[in-house]
């Protein structure tokens, strides 16, 4: 197994080792995070555990899993998003390849609409540092939202079209958090900013949902640079949803006709020397 | 509902209207498959019974839901195959958009590896209705099977280049659907097939996951067109186990270049006037 | 550089090395195909002619060229498709990843859509085969598209939702091919397929785009296995100037707003008992 | 053009027309950018310069298609780069479909490799505005360099790991620029920024192709704005190329192997208990 170099070498990849602490397998066994694959999780354990133990490398505490559960459920569906649609018309013009219906439609989990939910989590996180164990939540707030404006960065996570209340989801993950026991402290960061929002940015915005997920996932053992992934994991079981009804109730073309049934065409006219 | 064309129509999409039966919502509520998201779903529901409940409409039974967390343990993760390759590659070079790395491993779900679970299904239905209700399981296969191989297509999920014996995740997943008493027709169907492999393609070709999935998911409600489905969910958890592990501990460049350290070009030469 | 093996190997890639013939680099120069980039190709060829080089070796003759210009020209746009429609609503969503938006459109160009080229020609190939050098066209096609529709295949790349006569894009391929001076073999079985579909499928289909690209193409020097890549660069073109208008001038989520205008909600209301 | 609402609506989309300026077809003719596709330009126009066309709205000059095809040429293929390794294992995994192998390898132009031509192209955007007309470019350089490097932002385009002198591709895009009588206003702000970066950054750094991109396209008609495209369009006729390749001689799982022959695995090993 010796390596003779020809020279043509990718120098983009560094000349070091790649290193996984995920798994490992022979041709007896799968080692996932230290556990035997078959003896101890097929069977064992719920998706959602194994999805805590896949990115934190720790089984989930009960408190945990019923946080993670609720966030999952809470955004894995709502409609014919534009996501679903994206979906739902690559589905419709490749339907031999359902894997790609479902990424395009993950393209869609971006940082307007689904990776707010990120951004909001490093917004709490900063205020969190910028409060210390025993500051003022609500001027720590101030002073974060300040400089995310300041920046030219929009507040992550408040205000929804739809829903003008906090929407009803908030309400219910905030529940859970507390009925679970789960670590408070972000979720009354989350409130904090909520409640400065009108101070400082001039009119209030609601708590939306992707505040919310992190608001309840940072008070469990989730961790940060994991959060995008959870809008993801979720959407992806409401996309697949989608495109088996797709496959038997067929709406990607009804959507994209209907998307364009008052499509305004603003270039130029043909020039008459076309003809 | 009059709608006045302007003319430039999108003609692809039919003139008709689209229709989900999955989710709809108002300002004050989200409902999914008649339930009320926030009030019967959030902290009522594991990520796993919803997902079941999204693609088939029916909340699962304790034996549809436990077979349906054991398939999606057992593929969720295998280490550092193909498509995690691609989906770390992928996030090294654009870290901003982790969806787009997780697309593209997603995209890696295909006819040769991880989409064999649903070609495998639609063969074990083949047989199903070969054998009919009374008939015999091995010379349905055998039917089957010697169709399939006459149509130059592959006895899909059997083989294994690691496990040459049964890949142990199908001793355990058939382990669960009898513990959970979910339908054991398709289980016996995959054996039948596994049995008379050796007599129809001419060597022993054992069980492997990708047979074991339909085999147990269809002795539940879940559905056969749903099938592929479920290693896409599972791996997505798999891949964003990675993607946060490659945030902090990067090995896509790495793994680029280990790839090509032996690369060998065998293009033509540089052509001497070229200097 | 020697190399440990640790036994935590993948193996589902094979002990062997990988290959290409493309391209190769050292620190001082690049070569594509026997060709020094810098000296040879940059400011000296067009892209049409490097994308023709990369994919077959070898630099097209003029009439390769003329043609291969001409299928790219006339399948790159077609206003706001579905493929188009998922790629502004990505776009829309996730603003910060071009690539992710593109990529989606992309994946729009399947078997139903832009794939029919590469499936076209794979049908023109056996109606070539089927006919021999002296054999009857349209014998040879009736044939094949016998053979075709009793194995439950579509014949792909004929009839259009809004062209009802001949696409006239169909028409200025075949005259661009044959000013060019480019072989009409395949142009002639693609005709000889027209006229036999009343008699074979019942009804009349005329020839579209996606049945003329191959028609041409295949009388040129590029391979039966690129074609499908033809669709895909051309649209990347289409896509990216559609993104570039909806970064100024957004349509995606309006797209999605108008799509889901006329909804219908077909599913189980919300259970009284949730309230 | 009313529309009786459902209620159902997707309130994500905003209630306005989506609007176009690119193309509108009608049963007998397709118009992009103001002329007639069939009669105008199949057979008539480049596929450079319709890509120019579709992207700015106007057909290019001589100098403008002499630096967008050199542009598009010098991109498109650099080997077995990570982004065609990616698409290279998932065209192995998923041979069907060759729009997810094009995507997956897509994806991977993003803010560390390919999308560098954009961010350059902005940071190229600000010296000119901050030097204005008369003013001194290496001032100017220095002042946004400086402004960059303190809001935690790397030089875009600059340095390379295998090319330690001036990129050859530098060398001669900026030599067609010239020749092609393209305005040189970026190339000297490019220069201009090299020759400052020792004394900001404190070690040389020569521009790279991906700075050099943007340098020669802004002395176009060419829109910053469309920058990120040119390497996802010149990118994507590589990878369909080595798709083709990948198609008939298969490197995909065998880059797989190597990749993971010395692979590290350092999480916790299977606990005894498991067994």
């Amino acid at each position: 197994m010796s390596s003779a170099s020809t020279g043509s070498i990718n120098k983009i990849g560094k000349s070091t080792v790649p290193r996984t602490a995920i798994c490992t397998s022979d041709e007896h066994s799968i080692t996932v995070r230290g556990e035997d694959l078959c003896h101890d999780l097929i069977g064992k354990i719920s998706f959602t555990d194994y999805f805590s133990l896949l990115v934190t490398g720790q089984r989930p505490s009960n408190a945990d899993r019923m946080v993670l559960d609720a966030t999952l459920v809470a955004i894995a569906e709502h409609g014919m998003v534009p996501s679903v649609q994206a979906s739902r018309m690559t589905y419709a013009a490749a339907p031999d390849a359902l894997q790609g219906a479902v990424a395009a439609g993950i393209l869609g989990c971006g940082s307007v609409i689904l990776g707010a939910s990120e951004t909001a989590g490093r917004m709490f996180s900063e205020v969190d540092q910028q409060a210390g164990p025993t500051g003022d939540l609500r001027a720590a707030a101030k002073e974060v939202i300040g400089r995310w404006r300041a920046a030219g960065q929009p507040v992550p996570g408040y205000g929804h079209p739809l829903h003008k209340d906090r929407d009803p989801r908030v309400v219910r993950l905030f529940a859970v958090s507390k009925e679970a026991g789960a670590g408070q402290r972000f979720v009354e960061i989350a409130e904090a900013v909520e409640a400065v929002i009108p101070e400082v940015v001039g009119k209030e915005l609601k708590l939306n949902v992707s505040a919310a997920i992190p608001a309840v996932l940072l008070g469990t053992n989730f961790p940060l640079r994991g959060l995008r992934g959870v809008p993801i994991l979720a959407r992806t079981a409401g996309l697949i949803a989608h495109l088996c009804e797709e496959a038997v109730n067929p709406s990607g073309f009804a959507l994209s006709y209907q998307a364009t049934r008052e499509l305004v065409y603003e270039g130029p006219a043909p020039k008459a020397s076309a003809r």
